[in-house]
């Protein structure tokens, strides 16, 4: 039983009370911390009297931020007090549902540092294949350490932002000298992120993963294929990833996803200390990807090799704290079969394949009024699904000055 | 004439009144924003008065974000009004001048992106010799467009912070696994930085410049060679770099800088219109390493390919909005004398000729307890120099779990 009259809201669909994404949305008062419960949004601000002064004060602004710092115990606190509450058979005093559709989510947290992985060895070597027309050869690190780049918090954007085409010089093999224009490869890339939180720290073992991660979102790393192919020797991608990456509103707790953590094939040969997990963190994620109205790629991340708490372990084992409101996400998340690969790169290997939408057109890379849509689900206790906050975005035309 | 008694506040010296730098120290009543004169700093909060309502609010607190955010009309108001004030024959009402050497700096702004640039062709080029034993052989993009990759944000560190040895996995090419544990190649790398403000703005032309940078800061990009040959590829430098890097407590205003501007040898071929400057950014900035007492090199701006001016306008030529304390850095700065080289792994030739310091120790990489100093200074107005803050920081033993 439960006071919330939402047919979503039900232990049989994703957004049920097993669920419970945060994030924050805009009403008439301005930005609201909530939760969410099926179709709607209970926003935690009304309901403050009844989660106590402590939890109140975390919840009660225009952001995520005091709760990713406070931490792993006021986290479940939150968490088991909300479950009751809109569990319950009447109301809370204070409580005031609003539709989701009606409103407009935020960016839920301050974007600290970004970190972008690179941990799936299919989508590895898909494109090392790709690009060199032969044998896939990962880089001798790869089977060693979660290879990994900072990219630019400045330009995380929230699910539903319009993505403008970014400019940039490109040069293909053939040409003599570098063009300037807007990106002729413009690419999605389906990746998961994890939120931080939690006291600063260091050299953070992998036991230790869930005392520093809130969440989970899900991510689309927007990449200009023919920037990057230009730029990238020998710092790495800058401008082809810079543009904009976008994530969902809504961030799933790490602890709705515990009956989904599962062992990852890890690579072979013995890791460093530091990279061993004792209890598995891969995450029996299942991604699905639609461009337009088609569904072009279902990855599933169970096919990652590194897991979320090896990525975290070793972002800090150098010495560099992670801090509320840091981002990292898994790589693009590809799999062993053709509709599992997670960027148009691989699905139309490297433009030489085109995929054909619902509408009959096809496409190798994305054009201006496409709309990527990722969603996915993860599963949850007793056959229950715990659904993922979406992340979408719509290519508009390169801006002009 | 003026009311401040110190005889480092001169026009003949590097703090005198052609200076003006700001920064963030610490008081009795906590940190304060303040303008250097000298060998002391004069707290803004205290001449509140003398600044009038709005510039008043902007420096008033314990960091430069509202500065930064101001924007360029501020900034110049605000160094006339100093400028007046510190040169007046009698102390503005409220003025109490406190000892630079008495009292702790912080990072006097929060640091938002930070990009790391790699525009000296000489270090570049000195590099590539060292890692293939042969002759230079810059990626082909080097002299199409300034090459960068996003750093840490959250590691940025003030002047005086020890830095503690990281540790990471490494692998010499004749070793048959990977090693973990503390670098044995730590390195310093001499770079200046520019600290952004006033509106985000993306595409900034080159002309644009001084609207969207407020100063200069000395920057010591700390580096693990060992861990960076092992994990660049082929995503770039992470953990190598990300532990740490050092700037000046005080930031130096662009506008004191104005007499510096130099053009520079940049690349030969023509340039994309965006890359293209009118008037030139190069600036004749002088820079010289210690390590412990030894000074180790003399490193001048004016030998690099690249201006500040080109590389925002590369940053940001994508889409990507510039912020209010986005910091970027030049990269090493190396000119063609042996003594102008920015950094240890070009000065020793990747270990193989070690220096000697004054105490007769030699040195290939950094060794716990070493104290590396960035110190410089530039040209200014009628024969002048405007002295660039230090920035210091000591070698600590790697940290342990």
């Amino acid at each position: 039983m439960t006071w919330i009259e939402d047919p979503e809201f039900a232990p049989d669909k994703p957004f049920g009370p097993q669920t419970l994404p945060y994030g924050v949305l805009v009403t008439g008062s301005g930005p609201v911390a909530a939760v969410r419960v099926g179709r709607h949004a209970l926003p935690l601000r009304g309901i403050a009297g009844q989660l106590g002064p402590r939890l109140a004060d975390l919840v009660a602004g225009g952001s995520l931020d005091p709760l990713l710092a406070a931490g792993r115990a006021h986290w479940r606190e939150l968490r088991e007090r909300l479950t009751e509450l809109v569990t319950a058979d009447r109301a809370p005093a204070g409580a005031e549902l609003v539709r989701t559709d009606w409103h407009t989510l935020v960016l839920p947290f301050t974007v600290a540092d970004y970190v972008d992985f690179f941990s799936s060895r299919h989508h590895a070597e898909n494109v090392a294949r790709i690009a060199h027309r032969a044998v896939a050869q990962l880089p001798e690190s790869w089977s060693h350490l979660p290879v990994a780049y900072h990219g630019r918090s400045g330009t995380v954007y929230v699910s539903g932002t319009d993505i403008h085409r970014p400019s940039g010089q490109r040069k293909a093999s053939g040409d003599l000298h570098p063009a300037f224009g807007p990106t002729r490869r413009l690419d999605f890339e389906a990746e998961v992120g994890f939120v931080c939180g939690g006291e600063p720290a260091a050299r953070v073992p992998t036991s230790e993963f869930p005392e520093h991660v809130f969440g989970v979102v899900l991510v689309n790393d927007w990449s200009a294929r023919d920037i990057q192919m230009w730029e990238s020797t020998p710092l790495g991608p800058f401008l082809a990833k810079s543009f904009a990456t976008s994530i969902s509103g809504w961030i799933t707790p790490l602890e709705a996803l515990e009956h989904a953590r599962i062992p990852l094939p890890g690579p072979e040969q013995p890791l460093q200390r530091y990279l061993v997990e004792h209890e598995p963190w891969g995450l029996d994620l299942r991604l699905e990807v639609r461009c337009n109205e088609t569904v072009v790629a279902r990855p599933r991340f169970e096919h990652m090799s590194w897991s979320p708490a090896q990525q975290l372990a070793h972002m800090t084992v150098n010495g560099a704290p992670v801090r509320p409101g840091d981002l990292f996400a898994s790589g693009t998340v590809s799999g062993p079969e053709r509709d599992q690969r997670g960027c148009l790169l691989e699905l139309t290997w490297g433009g030489a394949e085109p995929i054909t939408l619902q509408d009959g057109e096809q496409r190798t890379f994305l054009q201006d009024g496409d709309r990527v849509t990722l969603g996915g689900s993860a599963p949850g206790p007793g056959g229950t699904v715990i659904g993922l906050g979406e992340v979408t975005g719509t290519v508009l035309a390169a801006a002009r000055r």
